[in-house]
């Protein structure tokens, strides 16, 4: 087979989304719902993103194997073999590296483009140039290329990318990432215009990553290499689920990333949001009435309430009076009352109810 | 038929209890309601509390037409004579009219209790005792009798008897009825120690009511009046049909006892509430948090938050945090969320909601 520099497209589709509960559950998680109430889970609509540029046969989901069967009820047509099952989870490099061993042994020129499954993207034209443009920029180098987001506030809840403009390019060497950043600094990043978030978007040659595996997180690095016979074969499975579980448990950012020469970014403007928090999707979206409400509910009575986001099933009625600030979530049997300013205590609250047996089902 | 002086017991089962709504629905209201979570309704412990000492046969249900599958339901074996069926809401004066008219004609010397189908009494012993010394007070004198319960807080959502107490009786004549007075004023009436919240539950012979009805109510006394040759008979029911809707929509405080001259009240303390609303559910729950937070449910985690009233389907996870004196009631298809202060509101929230068609199945 030859798929010289065609590209691929791997979606990261193993999260638990865990921040979204109480909408995402262990069961079936943030990327498999439509969140926001389009009649697509936001998988679907980042596939549908690239399956009208990059054909069906070109778009591969990396996943928890828990997860298989929702993707294949929710992606129709779908080879089996496009979905990457990890048996345990251990974060995205060892899952990108059993992609990119996987896709070297068949081209190693081939190019992989990698994307979370469950983010927000509105300017989809503006998008998918870039995504040519990062393609084309790999091709001619050796380079490990990473789509960077404009900032549009001091976020404390992202990880940023520092990068030195040069005069006459797109796409720039990037000087080093940081991890979430306090108010202040969130603040001088932004002002400086020389940071960008980062949204964990990557492009490269299946080669050039593989190469980056061997030099800066060679225990990753062995652990696949030693499949390289089995890849593309009937014994492919049999040797990941022997071999995943004693992978490293590592991002790629700091597996790779914060470490490699090669590392570059191409700032994008894409109406984009991680969608990650309830928060995150009060201030995308659009609709908020007159008191800043988000209001994702069919039958809402709601008065003297402000800066609200309510998620609700269709079916029910909500009356809600005097709430400031506040995420109400009803998810049928789930009720989730909780002070917006607040939310990044529910993972916490989560671990806590986890610890319980008879509350393991709401999880 | 000689029931001579024999006590039958009238609970006026008919209300719609929207100030409990969403618990309590326009289809299964209030008293039919396992409020408690005692595993019994309301209605059944009304009637209860009766027919151990009273039996099966001299307990009789006023209720609106549309319930009384219901009540057949949760009172085993009822005799279908005993209850009475209103074709239209036209308060408590006309039922208690039919009630009245209906006994007089099988036995007028026949004394009536009425009592509300929906409150809450915790001392059942000193309730029945103070009963029995009722019957016999209104057995020995023509006399409207209603029991006035000792004020514990000054509550301005009931209304007062305003009585006298002379020196060698435990009953007293009633000096004037107040409709539900402002703090202050409230606050001198308990302190006065000559006022008494009024319950709702009346002791009478029938043809002292039926006097009472010719004398201070005369258009009611003539509808019910022109049915003496039916009552009891196969035509009974045809004729309230026809009629009942021609009264004038009135309770029989306003119809009779602020305008009779032989009213009676007999001071009780039976651990009375009329659980009239999510506050004073919330004032009697007795198992409270150390937040004072009243949870009716199974499984709840609430952080931060104080004085709430708390109800929810035994299969529901509640998560809530940094609520203080709020209402939160989650019914399966409604939720709930309004201020304990407030809650007073909730009865026109539903008036406007009444106003729209695709919200009338969550009424």
């Amino acid at each position: 087979m030859s798929n010289n520099n065609k590209a691929h497209i791997y979606i990261l589709s193993g999260g638990i989304g865990s921040r979204f509960w109480p909408k995402s559950r262990k069961q079936y998680p943030k990327q498999f719902i439509d969140i926001l109430g389009l009649g697509k889970s936001l998988l679907q609509l980042t596939a549908e993103r690239f399956t009208k540029i990059f054909g069906n046969e070109n778009i591969y989901f990396i996943t928890h194997k828990d997860y298989k069967p929702l993707i294949r009820q929710q992606i129709a047509d779908i080879p089996e073999a496009n979905i990457l099952c990890e048996p345990a989870r251990r974060n995205t490099a060892p899952c990108i590296a059993y992609a990119a061993f996987k896709l070297c042994q068949q081209d190693p020129e081939g190019i992989m483009i990698i994307v979370p499954s469950d983010h927000l993207i509105l300017k989809e034209e503006e998008y998918i140039s870039k995504i040519s443009e990062a393609i084309e920029f790999v091709k001619n180098n050796e380079s490990l290329l990473t789509l960077g987001i404009k900032p549009t506030r001091p976020d404390t809840g992202y990880g940023y990318i520092h990068y030195t403009q040069s005069a006459d390019a797109d796409i720039y060497p990037v000087v080093s990432f940081t991890e979430k950043p306090d108010k202040d600094t969130a603040q001088k990043y932004v002002n400086s215009g020389e940071y960008l978030w980062n949204a964990g978007m990557f492009i490269w040659k299946a080669k050039d990553i593989v190469d980056a595996f061997r030099n800066y997180e060679p225990e990753i690095y062995n652990i696949f290499e030693k499949g390289n016979d089995v890849y593309n074969t009937e014994d492919e499975a049999a040797y990941i689920d022997a071999v995943y579980q004693n992978s490293p448990d590592i991002s790629i950012d700091y597996a790779i990333l914060e470490k490699a020469g090669n590392v570059y970014t191409l700032p994008v403007d894409i109406g984009w949001s991680d969608l990650g928090t309830w928060n995150s999707l009060h201030d995308i979206y659009e609709s908020k009435d007159q008191d800043k409400n988000a209001l994702i509910a069919k039958h809402i009575y709601i008065t003297d309430s402000e800066n609200c986001m309510v998620s609700a099933p269709k079916n029910k009625l909500m009356v809600i009076k005097g709430l400031k600030d506040y995420i109400v979530v009803d998810d049928d049997d789930v009720l989730l009352i909780y002070p917006k300013k607040e939310e990044q205590e529910i993972k916490s609250v989560l671990k806590t109810l986890n610890g319980k047996t008879e509350l393991e089902h709401f999880l």
